[in-house]
């Protein structure tokens, strides 16, 4: 994907060393200068060259503004916005503009100018998945300039800008003389939140949007409903969170709950996907919405408990129609995650009607046939709100009849996920990793480092295959994981993740890495998300909530 | 230790049921009725009989009192605070005492007033090993009484009191008949944070003082400095924490912090035991205190680093006098913990003074010898303070002669803990265990479990070695752990330990003690404990922390 790769780069500088005289250069495999550590950038950008060159900031007359050249302005409220809380993030919130208007120095930074140079910035729009995040950085005085054809390059540069700045030991804010050409290397960078098996406050997951930004993550996957808990408010089936959610309006997400939520996520560059998984993990969806699930029997007598929906019946199909009509709506993303996973086959095989419906259609005893046939009215259903989707792998592995555009979500540990991935790959499908990154699962010890090397393209398979390979997304499935502890636990951990899906492909050796980690998760930190260690040691601002 | 335990007790109900109208009798391996499970109680009480007869409980008017034949009043600050502590546990930080002088009903429980039958309430003291800590408590109307000999065993009861206490589906807070008589099967219940690997804030260390007491614990083992960091300030000694600390003043417990921990660790009735480990995990004693530690040699060149404590200089026991007579003053406790685990040998080896040495002694080439040399001498000199003190395994592995009233510390998994708690108590020593209770420790799924299930004296020994048992201690290990993610992590897994050290042996079923850890977790999250989820559900009053 990279044109010019790092090693390539750092071959190439070698080269040319001599001439640029002054510039330091930086072998991303092995960080060895001040600076460099000083400042920790997370995810390491794809090209990255700096200077011993150091200049002040001043927070009484330092700006970040809009460059005169630039399509955006004052009036690009998520712009204003990242201004705000970059600004905020660089000088700890600090507000003394306008008290000190002090003369500039030669050795001081006096703005970062902005320049969105694509006709339309975007600053009113979502983020997709064809969206351009690349950014060029110019550290150097008077003014440093940030490029970006739209508003989503720009905050991934603002961060990087935020990331520059270090301070001295006077306290005196810094950053280096810079150049940086930067760029993802996967389009999809997500996180899974499971507000099913635990209720999420708001607070938690806005937090959680945060710290995304701070690793460049672009994907909240929402795992909203599931089993347990139907805490999404739908306004045209109100009955389901109603009498599905845990309480009926302490642990819901209101329409207006949801709307923030994509705000807060959009303000960031992270598009919202929303799953609603059928026809398995749907106990909850049962208790708001009658004859929507299996009821299962024991021999010719219903037990009272019910399986996954039921796909021999036309209301199941009203239904799913006025649902995802709502939540196409709802949800302006242009993909849907439909689930598809795990789907318990023994409480259809129970019922006396599934078992004729068999019959009638020829499935014989193949009930892979009827969650296909199920998948696919489902996706037909989907499909007519010009949405996307997503599913699980299992959809693929069972021969469900897919869309050319669906993307194939993996997950399972067996079979390994490398075959999963060059056989979905070998048939056309786009496909997404994150069998590696179930973060839920926890050990003892320094278990970042299984994640940071997992590599999404590390398969068999041609280079044409490795092109349909669109990212990945770290998990926190929410067994054991509520407000309580869900943050420490998913950070620094996801952020091994955010590297490995921005950065080149080349950026992995472990020592740089955890050498710059541990600063990043002190910067979190800082900025208030409470990141846990990742070893020994101390942040210079330790966190300070309980 | 139980004169009745509760099968005994329960047997015994089986018979006296008939004549015993209106009360539900519980027996603590299936709890069954509603009530029961609404308050859930934990640690489970000794001897627990409930009614069905609820009486409600009004912020306006409800009090928490001295009993007119209490030895302890109002000047009694310890009582005063509990007071005010259980009073908002109950109701929620709710103050409208006065406003609403309303008549009292029948079915009101207008005060708990709580009887010290002791002529020396201890209200000024500190606890100890042989506390007494047992408690009668008898709610009816018109007033619940709380009886114990001294204000060890109040607070006690107060936590029971205000763990009976139940909001009905209106929020009114209501209190059922009950009779309980309680008293601790371990006398040593302990919690061991580590400050060193990871300074740990004062809010950090106030909350999980808070989270023991509500678990009964009463002994908090100080980890206080180890090779990492040194953040005790010595006012003897100030250069240890000046320089051996991460920072010398953000990152050190100055002696008025010390003060604040030991009192705030008083008025809930536990005991602050430090823990001054040496000869091994002394490296950042070095920095502050020349001379301390042993350089190791590399042939007969210094290598420029150091092993462990030097034992053949006097300097270093001036300085282990100087320091621990500072150390036995500023503890008030009985008890100095004196750590003596894992001593490197391989430095000692190297050095040719400590091989003179060695050969002077005729300890051969038995390093143990040596490190039983500088044991003994420590002893002696923190006997001389009139401390008793706690060791780990290793120095009665290691054949030290100690002191009849020395109490070993349990921790290695090899050679089996059980095994080795049978060879202590053999030898006539009093023993307490961490082994199966090293929280930092952590794994996927409910490991809360097994930490349960884990009995100190289930080993093959005689009753009067089982009697050697002081108790146990759950062992948070700081490699991994801060501020951030401490709290959580720690809670409810070492509620597990305390159950398992307060109440009878026969307390052991799962079942039931799930029922009552989700219930009383939540219970913890609504008194601000971040208390991590045990598995799915929700919580009627979610943490509203990040």
């Amino acid at each position: 994907m990279a044109a010019l790769n790092v090693l390539n780069f750092w071959a190439l500088l070698l080269i040319t060393v001599s001439v640029c005289n002054g510039w330091l250069f930086e072998n991303f495999g092995a960080y060895r200068n001040r600076e460099a550590d000083e400042v920790a950038l997370w995810p390491l950008p794809q090209k990255f060259q700096t200077s011993g060159a150091a200049f002040q900031l001043s927070a009484a007359s330092f700006q970040i503004v809009h460059a005169k050249s630039s399509t955006a302005g004052p009036s690009c409220s998520l712009l204003q916005n990242a201004f705000r809380r970059y600004f905020d993030y660089i000088f700890g919130n600090v507000r003394k503009h306008g008290i000190n208007q002090k003369k500039v120095f030669d050795s001081e930074l006096a703005e970062l100018q902005v320049l969105i140079s694509s006709s339309d910035p975007e600053c009113d729009g979502y983020p997709s998945l064809k969206t351009d995040e690349s950014y060029q950085l110019e550290v150097d005085t008077p003014a440093a300039v940030l490029k970006a054809a739209n508003v989503w390059g720009a905050l991934r540069g603002l961060e990087t800008f935020s990331q520059l700045v270090y301070e001295d030991d006077y306290g005196a804010h810094n950053i280096n003389k810079t150049s940086i050409t930067d760029f993802p290397r996967f389009a999809y960078r997500g996180i899974l939140l499971d507000s099913s098996r635990h209720y999420l406050p708001l607070k938690t997951i806005l937090a959680n949007l945060e710290a995304m930004a701070m690793n460049k993550f672009n994907v909240f996957h929402w795992h909203i409903v599931d089993d347990q808990s139907f805490p999404f408010l739908s306004r045209t089936f109100p009955d389901l969170s109603q009498r599905g959610a845990y309480h009926p309006y302490t642990h819901v997400y209101t329409p207006s709950d949801v709307k923030m939520v994509i705000e807060f996520a959009r303000m960031r560059g992270i598009r919202v996907i929303a799953e609603f998984d059928t026809p398995g993990h749907t106990q909850s969806w049962g208790k708001g919405q009658a004859d929507l699930l299996t009821p299962c029997f024991s021999g010719s007598s219903p037990t009272g408990t019910y399986g996954p929906v039921n796909p021999i019946l036309n209301s199941t199909y009203d239904f799913m129609t006025r649902f995802f009509k709502e939540v196409s709506t709802v949800f302006p993303d242009a993909y849907i995650h439909l689930g598809g996973d795990e789907v318990d086959f023994s409480c259809w095989k129970s019922n006396p009607d599934i078992q004729k419906f068999m019959v009638q259609q020829g499935f014989g005893q193949d009930y892979r046939k009827l969650e296909s046939y199920y998948i696919q009215r489902l996706l037909d259903i989907v499909s007519a709100t010009n949405k996307g989707y997503i599913v699980w792998q299992e959809v693929f592995d069972n021969g469900v009849k897919l869309k050319a555009d669906t993307q194939l979500h993996v997950w399972k540990e067996k079979p390994q996920y490398q075959d999963e991935m060059a056989r979905i790959t070998a048939a056309g499908f786009h496909t997404l990793l994150s069998t590696p990154w179930y973060l839920n699962r926890i050990s003892y010890g320094q278990d970042w480092q299984g994640v940071y090397k997992a590599d999404p393209q590390n398969f068999n398979g041609t280079t044409e295959q490795k092109k349909l390979v669109i990212g990945g997304e770290a998990c926190l499935w929410g067994e054991y994981v509520d407000a309580t502890n869900l943050t420490p636990r998913l950070w620094p951990r996801a952020s091994a993740v955010g590297e490995r899906l921005w950065s080149d492909e080349n950026v992995k050796d472990l020592g740089s890495a955890y050498n710059r980690l541990i600063k990043h998760r002190c910067r979190m930190v800082r900025r208030g998300i409470p990141a846990e260690p990742l070893y020994l040691g101390f942040c210079p601002h330790e966190y300070d909530g309980l």
